[in-house]
C-alpha cells in the first residue's frame, strides 16, 4: 500500500489539522467528536446545511464548507458512516436559529444515524430536516444500500441549497429545493482500477488489466457488470445510456453536465470523457447550460469517473451561479 | 495500461475539445497549430502572458488562461514540447499591443523552441520578453534540463505575474517581477508511483512496492535519490529540508506554501502533508500567509507530491490576491 500518510488510524485526524492550518480564513475544525464548521458559524437566521459522511471521498464534504455551500462536514473514519455524535455536536454549532438542513448520500449506516441525529437535535429544540441523496441509476440496492446511492447529485445539491440557504429562504423551502435537485440529478460511475482502505491495505476489489467496472459504487461496490476495458468514447456511452434511460426530463431543458474524477484520474482524461458526454447529451435533445469538471467526489486514488445530469430548474440556476467560497469551489467570492 | 483514452494519438486534441466544450465562456480553443486563447484575446494596451509545454501536467496550462492568469497556452503531445509555429500564433493571436511576456519551464526543448517563437514574433514587430523558470531544488542537470528544473513556481508565477499584466504594468515590470519570483520560489518532489505516457504504453519507470523517488521531475526524471517508503511527515521533512537549506530568504517573511498533487494522490494525503510542511516552515521561522493546496502541476496519474514554497514582496501578495477566473483556479471573479 502505497500512500502518503501516517498511519491508517491518524489519517482523517491529521488531514483535518491539514485543512485547519490551510484554510483558517474559512472553516473552524473541530475535534472529539470531529467536525468543520464555517469560521463564521453559527450565522443568525440562516438555514445552515450539514453533510457528512466516510472520509476518502475528499473533496467532498469538508471542501465544501464555506460561503454558498456548507455549513459544516462530518467526517467519518474511511469509507465509514460518522457517528450521531458526530453530527449533533454540529447541528448545534451551527444552528442560527433558522434550523439545520441534513444532506445524507444513501447509505444505511448515514440514513440511521443522520435520523438518530435528527432525532436528538430535535429533542434540544433544533428544527432539523433531512433529504435522502439517492441518485445512481447503477443499481438499485447495494453492499450498503437499500435504493439507489447518492453519489455526484450530491455535490451540485450542496452548492445549489447553499446558494438559496444564503438568500435566506426558510428552511422548508430550502428542503423542497433539495429534493427537487435530487429527483432531477441521475449519475452513474466506472472504475479503472480499485482503491485501497488504509486499514485494509489491499485494494477493496480485484480489477484484471483489461478490465473495468460500470456501474461501480463510490467505495468500490459492485456495479452492474464487469467488462473488458473499453475506449473512452465507448466508455461515456455505457455510462450516459443509462442516466439518458432514467431521467425524468426530456430535451430542451437546462441541464448541467458533471464529469467527475474518482481521486486517481489526470483531468486530462476528464476533458475526453466531458467532451464526448456532451456530444451524447446535445445528440439527445439536452442544453448543457451549466457544468463541471474535476474529482470532487472521490473514492481515494481509484482511477474512473462519473458523470451526473442534472436539469437546473428557473429557480436553481441563479443558486449555482452564486458566489461560493470553500476551499474546493470557488467563484465570485 | 489502463487510461480514459481512445487512443494516444488523439488524446491531447480531444482533451482540448472537451475544454472547448465545456468553458467556452473562458476560453478559445485554436486547431492546427493548437493554442488555447482566452476567449477575450486579444486584449488591447494589456502585456499578454504566454506559457506552455508538454500535456500531462494540466491543468497546468491550458487551464490556467483567463482573466487573472495566461492568455494563452501552447499544449504539446504528452511530455513533449509545444513546437515553434504554436507558440508564434498564439502570440500573434493574443498581442494586444503591449507585447508578450512567455513563461518557460526549464526544459531544453521548451527553452528552445520558445526562443525560436520569441524571434519570429520580434521580427514580426511583436514585443516578447522571456522567463525561464527553474525553481526545482532537487537536481543541478537532469534528464532533459541543463540546470534546474522548472515545477511549482510556474503556477505561482503565471497568477502573480497575471494579476500584475490585469494591472496593467508595462512589459519590462511583468517580466521583472517574474525574474523575482522565480528568484524566491523553491520545489521539491517525490514519487510513489510512476506514470505511464500514453504512447509509451508502459511505465516510464519502475519503482518496487515498497520504493519511493525523492526529488522526482514532473516527466518521471530520476530525482536524488530513490530509498524505502517513509510515512508522510518523513517524506514532508525530505522535501522541505533541501528546500529550506536552499531558500534565498530568512524567517519572518509572508511565504506561500504550495503543497502540490502530481496526479494520482487524494485531496486527504496532500492535506496530510500541508499539516506536516506548515509545521517545519512555521518551525523555521517562516510565516505562512498564503496556501495552494492541490494537483495543479500533474504527471499524469503519478501519485505523489511536490512542495513549493515562495516568498511573496509586498507588491507581490496583491497580485496572489487579485481575481483569477480560469477553468482551474478561481476567486473574486
Amino acid at each position: 500500500m502505497k500512500k502518503l500518510i501516517n498511519s491508517p488510524e491518524t489519517l482523517v485526524l491529521e488531514a483535518l489539522d491539514g485543512m485547519a492550518a490551510a484554510h483558517g480564513d474559512i472553516l473552524r475544525v473541530h475535534k472529539d467528536p470531529n467536525f468543520i464548521t464555517r469560521a463564521s458559524s453559527p450565522i443568525n437566521g440562516k438555514v445552515a446545511l450539514l453533510s457528512g459522511g466516510g472520509s476518502g471521498h475528499e473533496p467532498m464534504h469538508g471542501g465544501f464548507v464555506g460561503l454558498g455551500m456548507l455549513d459544516a462536514a462530518c467526517p467519518g473514519a474511511v469509507f465509514t458512516s460518522p457517528t450521531p455524535d458526530q453530527i449533533l455536536a454540529a447541528t448545534k454549532a451551527i444552528d442560527g436559529g433558522a434550523g439545520v438542513l441534513y444532506l445524507v448520500k444513501n447509505y444505511t449506516g448515514d440514513v440511521m444515524n443522520f435520523e438518530m441525529a435528527a432525532e436528538f437535535a430535535k429533542g434540544d429544540g433544533i428544527a432539523v430536516e433531512s433529504v435522502v441523496i439517492d441518485d445512481d441509476v447503477a443499481v438499485k440496492d447495494s453492499t450498503w444500500t437499500a435504493g439507489r446511492r447518492g453519489v455526484g447529485t450530491t455535490v451540485l445539491a450542496e452548492k445549489i441549497c447553499g446558494g438559496a440557504a444564503e438568500a435566506k429562504l426558510p428552511l422548508a423551502e430550502v428542503a423542497a429545493l433539495c429534493r427537487r435537485v435530487n429527483a432531477q440529478g441521475r449519475s452513474m460511475g466506472m472504475a479503472l482500477t480499485s482503491c485501497t482502505v488504509p486499514h485494509a491495505g489491499k485494494p477493496s476489489f480485484e480489477l484484471k488489466e483489461d478490465e473495468m467496472e460500470i456501474g461501480v459504487g463510490i467505495h468500490g461496490e459492485p456495479g452492474r457488470y464487469r467488462v473488458k476495458l473499453e475506449q473512452a468514447d465507448r466508455i461515456a456511452e455505457m455510462l450516459m445510456q443509462p442516466i439518458l434511460e432514467d431521467l425524468p426530463f426530456k430535451g430542451g431543458d437546462n441541464v448541467l453536465l458533471f464529469v467527475n474524477g474518482m481521486g486517481g484520474t489526470p483531468a486530462i482524461e476528464l476533458y475526453v470523457v466531458y467532451r464526448k458526454a456532451f456530444e451524447i447529451a446535445t445528440k439527445h435533445g439536452l442544453k448543457i447550460g451549466r457544468n463541471l469538471v474535476g474529482s470532487y467526489i472521490t473514492s481515494l486514488e481509484m482511477a474512473g469517473c462519473s458523470i451526473t445530469l442534472l436539469r437546473l430548474d428557473d429557480d436553481m440556476a441563479p443558486y449555482w451561479d452564486a458566489p461560493v467560497h470553500t476551499s474546493a469551489l470557488r467563484w465570485g467570492a
